[in-house]
């Protein structure tokens, strides 16, 4: 028997309502790769876009075994159980398998957090082009703010395309580090650290306090050579220990300091408008180009087409010309 | 009278025969916008192509101030008087009017260089996108090669983004800076930092040798932050000062290292092979974008959709399926 089949209208006052059940259905919807579901999906949005962009939507990103999980618990149960805030954790990972648990695979990395009623854990769609997951996690975040969620997290793995796509979603991009020397960049992707708005050295703990103040010493001093970015805004490093139980509420006053310098120079604003508009222009290229990559000619002459130009027998120019005139 | 109109064979010809006014010729007609120049023009360099490739590619960029001619005409003068090479100079400056002289829009700039009889020097394309004239500046440098020419400078401005244009262009990416703390950043595009292969202070001048080698101990730690480049390398920071006629060898015998260093591992033949193809699928893009953003329908609806994004009233994806649907 199939799934029941809701009306944009039943899903959307159901996800304004704030009932989970109803936002995991939806959330399911967008990240439906079916046209009918995307139809639905469009119109499920359109009604609930009114009642978005009221929460702080943060990025975390940084290597495995950096303790994404860890930190992610103990900065969500603050944001929870101290501030009293509906919290809502999104993954971007477009290589994991389903139930594969590289990222939010299952609910067991952060046990606490997974059990709060305040709380909507949502593991990465796990199906389709970084460029699908992208739209379906853009679209799940407007359906949990819909939903009441005033605080979002999008969490990546640093070390592929996704912490970009993750950086276009998201108001501030918190890049997670091991204070170890050297090691901790090995697998970091190159460029990230200048997307980074703060750098945050985890397992600052006991007996590893010396080479984590180093650390933060260095990244600071490094941050200080980059060109300042159009906020205003210097990214800081900071410390945390989950063992210790430290920096976390330093973590969300820094973000409270940001979202205050930044609205008030109008920053924040803007950075919004323009994420908006690089989506519809992303979402175009990415149809046109899926449109053309498509066409029977395309795909049957593109190998050798691409063998030669690789190969500096033809110009790339040229070679696209060729395709083009398929 | 209009000029006399050369055959593909009597253009490629005269390249191939190092002939610097045919060598110009040609450049003029891949910097045409007219679709029979163009047509023409891919004759030329699919006649010549065979002959393309063993030039050594530098990018050099650095904001207006840094003595960018000045080092150019230094390690160019290097390169034709000491080393016996001949060298191409090419620029990528979209924003230069034609004549303005921001950029190579005059030889003075360079007048030893510029007369020497193994140099050939050519201003920005000035007309176009960014996308054209990246076209066009690439497809000028396989004339150069075509023509003799040993080693090819491409210059840009650091701040905007022909820089990354530039480093798709190029073997080896050379980011100049000066000494003084803080205000050399001003105006450099975040990110160009973590895709230069070397950075150069300049103006390491008599007086200003303890900022110079205190700015390059900074910059050596910063560098030593960013995660390895796949190439193997790790970007040293050198100095040079144009009035003590100090530190260019040291650049050139930098740049030998590195071609030996990356020719024995394979990044410098997969690097060329994967700008080849990102060049080819940019061309592309490109093609499919100025098409789509052409037709009239859309045209006429873009500015009114993009408002409503940018406002929040209308999802991205939404707004592009409505102009791709026109």
């Amino acid at each position: 028997m199939p799934p029941t089949r809701f009306s944009a209208a039943e899903y959307a006052a159901g996800v304004l309502a704030g009932n989970r059940v109803a936002l995991s259905r939806a959330i399911t919807l967008v990240e439906s790769t079916l046209p009918s579901d995307q139809a639905l999906a469009q119109q499920v949005l359109q009604t609930v876009l009114p009642h978005t962009g009221r929460a702080l939507r943060l990025g975390i990103t940084g290597v495995p075994g950096v303790g994404k999980s860890t930190f992610i618990e103990a900065l969500g149960l603050h944001v929870v159980e101290q501030l009293g805030k509906k919290l809502a954790v999104l993954a971007v990972d477009p290589s994991s398998p389903r139930g594969g648990g590289s990222i939010l695979g299952d609910k067991t990395r952060m046990p606490q957090l997974a059990a709060h009623a305040h709380a909507f854990i949502r593991p990465s769609p796990s199906s389709g082009s970084l460029g699908g997951v992208a739209r379906a996690t853009r679209e799940a975040l407007l359906l949990c703010e819909a939903a009441g969620h005033e605080v979002i997290f999008v969490e990546t793995v640093g070390v592929g395309q996704s912490e970009t796509t993750v950086h276009g979603l998201v108001d501030f991009f918190l890049l997670l580090m091991l204070a170890g020397a050297g090691d901790e960049l090995q697998g970091l992707k190159r460029g990230i650290m200048e997307m980074a708005d703060a750098l945050l050295i985890t397992k600052a703990d006991q007996g590893n306090e010396t080479a984590a103040r180093r650390a933060r010493r260095e990244y600071q001093n490094a941050l200080h050579l980059f060109p300042p970015a159009a906020s205003g805004w210097y990214p800081p490093v900071l410390l945390t220990s989950a063992v210790a139980g430290t920096g976390i509420a330093e973590v969300w006053e820094m973000l409270e300091n940001y979202q205050a310098q930044t609205q008030a120079n109008g920053f924040w604003q803007e950075r919004r408008r323009q994420q908006q508009l690089q989506w519809l222009h992303q979402s175009i290229r990415q149809a046109l180009e899926s449109r053309f990559y498509g066409e029977p000619g395309v795909r049957e002459r593109l190998p050798a087409i691409q063998q030669a130009v690789a190969a500096g027998e033809m110009t790339p120019f040229a070679a696209a010309q060729e395709l083009l005139g398929l």
